[in-house]
């Protein structure tokens, strides 16, 4: 059984295809005939079919099915169904059932700093100077290397992945182990390694920033699940020159440009007072907009702002969490999706923007600051929240024909969530249950790119036990350094 | 090693009982002191101690201990120390050590209404009429009687307890049987028959209610779990002389009286344009705020108003959760807290305006919603959200001498909250910590009233496989019962 979910209005607002009534019932008539032709064939092979009691899509028609099944072949979903139909379609070598749970696509988390995980809560409540001056800066400073990042990724990947995030955006430092760490967790990572202004752990100047990137873009640029970026910190901590030259490199290699935009009140008064212009316009008189874009933040964009944003096709990564916690503002997330730009949703950093790579949480908040803000409790539908988090931040990243939704032919990347625990019963509507219910802590298995990573809420692919160790140690040298 | 926690000026705002440096020597005198004597007794009784690698007391002086632990006797607290100073002077029957834990106060919650809990979900993103006239009350007439309410609050405390919640603020219906099941799970509950001015399941009108709950205050004024209160729903649902005579009762048996004030600006409109009065001044009018009252929501109050509930001693339930989801605004609780009003955190009904009871998540989003509509970061920091969940919650109910901290004499309400998952490492500030990394899920120990209720995650005092089950059950009739 098929249902469409949601109310009419909510489909209508979330529904980028609509189809006719008329070609509805094609398109039913021929997913039967494909089915009964199906049957009569021998079954096609398979290496994993994960089934759940409920099957969150996110393809055009938001379809969400009933005791559905994914089949799943190297590192591509084949086949999307009833579990009925899906059985008797593929023979697989491997399956994994669970009927109690919702299965759903992997979520994409479309801003982050992963590697600060080891200085997550290290100033809360703060000033943003007297955090980036007293805390962030000087622990950056001290502490931040290779070995850092490293087990910083690591960490961070290990959340997000227990957490049912299976991409995710990352701007720091030794971009090149972050990728490593990537990998080696089996996650999925869009990387740009941090261009800005002054002098880094691993970059004396922008210009050693991009040659780095540069090697960075030709090392991964045909890997299975890095795709390389080019990520110049903002447009206030770089001079045009760096930022024309950001994107240059970016069109150059088809890569992605990650850049924070518009966060706070500060950065768009100092544009203005400097070049009487906003930060987007001065970014898109650059030309920094021409290719794909992931703006994070866009805080205080106005509707000439984003209008350009739309012309451009830019992304933006919402990040309501760190939003509230650092009182940049309240993005106009429901103007953007009436407009029909690319919204994601990002956790941030975890130290002090927010404290945990969450993106059940930014679902939930995404909605509820919405709601609170227009006064509007009909802003940003469950449907919506949970399409951020998915095949929107894949629209984001310009990945939306891989990832963000479980249709044939696009890589697998699956989340099984729990539906056994107390928090999640009863269960009236799946996508509500998701964005509102439903905790990071219920992700039981994830696969990314065909392979499972997560089994039954064990991680596969890291060695939790060391993560959990250096983690302490590096929390003794961090508060050391800062005495 | 006892930690004043958190910089000077946290601790100005949240500190109640501030010593002098004289007085201050003077204490730590007589603390050693004590302890030297303590160490030449002979060791006393405990029934249990309970260590961990940090213990948060929320006590007057906010004292975090490094390695500490809690003895307990009966239902109370005995002692409250270093771990090598509680097992000098216990010798416990049981103890239960958590090296790698938080040790805290069970967590407060000042207003819920537990049993829909079978209606979670039941209808999200509505408009509040088009929410109550075409899900809930419908629901609610074809579905609530004694039996739905006794398995929807067990789901509900099954959830609050093992996410921590040790104590919770209840109006509802069949009030009678929320309270043998709160004593069925072992929990704490301040529980309240609802009057409200039309008929519902179990009083056809406001005077029912009235002497049903008159039964109920008498039944369990004496319950060492249950505070029996008198719960009139709001001004709007009901007559003057119901609310008089509901403060009446209240005053007669010294119950807290529960009432929803000032939760959406509709509310405020309708009292302006009807009695050209704010709903707080209103209920003072009437002489409603004579005695113990827990206001919920609290939304649309002014200068005016705050003075009230000041000069009154009412407590407020904040709902940051509800009234964002809900849209209903948002609660000045910055100015209540600078203007002394005691404010605890609640919530609500997890049928639409949330989705759980999570009180974890109450924390974070009081903090953040704060922030980021003051445009403050330092704004509600964390140690204020901590407090408004435990001691300041338990000022809202007038129980700040039995419960919300860990001290002597106190009754035993503790939680033990792991910090070995991903999430919650690294550690630099164990209520930041609290608040904004961990989570309900990370609950791993609870006790009520000397008695451990969930231990390792699993809960000792329901049957969890029953309630869930029954929820399936639930599911499929409310279902039916909309169509």
């Amino acid at each position: 059984m098929f249902l469409d979910r949601g109310d009419a209005e909510t489909r209508r607002k979330t529904r980028r295809t609509p189809g006719s009534p008329r070609r509805f019932s094609l398109r039913l008539c021929a997913s039967a005939l494909c089915f009964v032709f199906a049957l009569s064939l021998p079954a096609a092979p398979a290496d994993w079919i994960w089934s759940a009691r409920w099957v969150i899509t996110e393809d055009a028609r938001h379809r969400v099915i009933e005791n559905g099944a994914v089949a799943i072949l190297g590192d591509r979903i084949v086949g999307v169904g009833t579990k009925a139909e899906i059985d008797g379609r593929f023979q697989a070598k491997q399956r994994l059932d669970r009927p109690d749970a919702i299965l759903a696509p992997g979520l994409i988390d479309t801003h982050t700093h992963a590697a600060m995980s080891l200085f997550r809560g290290i100033a809360d409540d703060k000033k943003l100077q007297d955090w980036l001056e007293h805390y962030i800066f000087p622990a950056e400073a001290k502490n931040v290397n290779a070995d850092f990042v490293r087990w910083g990724t690591r960490l961070g990947c290990l959340e997000m992945l227990l957490g049912g995030t299976t991409t995710f955006t990352d701007m720091y430092y030794f971009e090149d182990v972050v990728a490593e760490t990537a990998r080696e967790a089996g996650m999925r990572g869009v990387l740009g390694e941090t261009i800005i202004g002054f002098p880094v752990a691993d970059a004396k100047t922008p210009a050693d920033a991009l040659k780095f990137t540069e090697g960075f873009l030709a090392r991964f640029r045909h890997d299975p699940l890095v795709v390389p970026a080019v990520a110049p910190h903002a447009l206030y901590t770089n001079s045009d020159q760096t930022l024309q030259a950001a994107r240059a490199l970016a069109n150059q290699y088809g890569a992605p440009l990650i850049i924070h935009l518009s966060e706070t009140k500060k950065e768009n008064d100092d544009a203005m007072a400097q070049r009487h212009m906003s930060p987007t316009r001065v970014l898109d008189s650059l030309g920094v907009l021409t290719g794909r874009t992931v703006a994070a933040h866009c805080v205080w964009v106005d509707d000439a702002d984003m209008a350009i944003l739309k012309a451009r096709g830019t992304g933006v990564a919402h990040c309501p969490s760190s939003n509230m916690k650092l009182a940049s503002g309240v993005a106009p997330v429901v103007k953007m999706l009436a407009m029909g730009i690319d919204v994601g949703l990002g956790p941030d950093g975890p130290a002090g923007s927010n404290n945990d790579f969450n993106m059940f949480e930014e679902m939930d908040l995404a909605a509820k600051l919405q709601k609170v803000t227009t006064l509007d409790p009909q802003a940003l539908p469950a449907g919506q929240a949970l399409e951020m988090a998915t095949i929107g931040g894949a629209r984001v990243l310009g990945m939306e024909k891989l990832i963000g939704s479980l249709e044939d032919g696009k890589r697998a990347d699956l989340i099984l969530v729990r539906l056994d625990r107390p928090n999640a019963v009863p269960l009236y509507d799946a996508v509500s249950q998701m964005v509102y219910a439903l905790k990071a802590e219920d992700v039981r298995d994830v696969m990314v790119n065909g392979k499972p990573v997560v089994r039954d809420g064990r991680i596969l692919t890291l060695d939790e036990k060391a993560i959990l160790a250096k983690a302490a140690e590096y929390r003794l040298r961090v508060s050391q350094s800062l005495r």
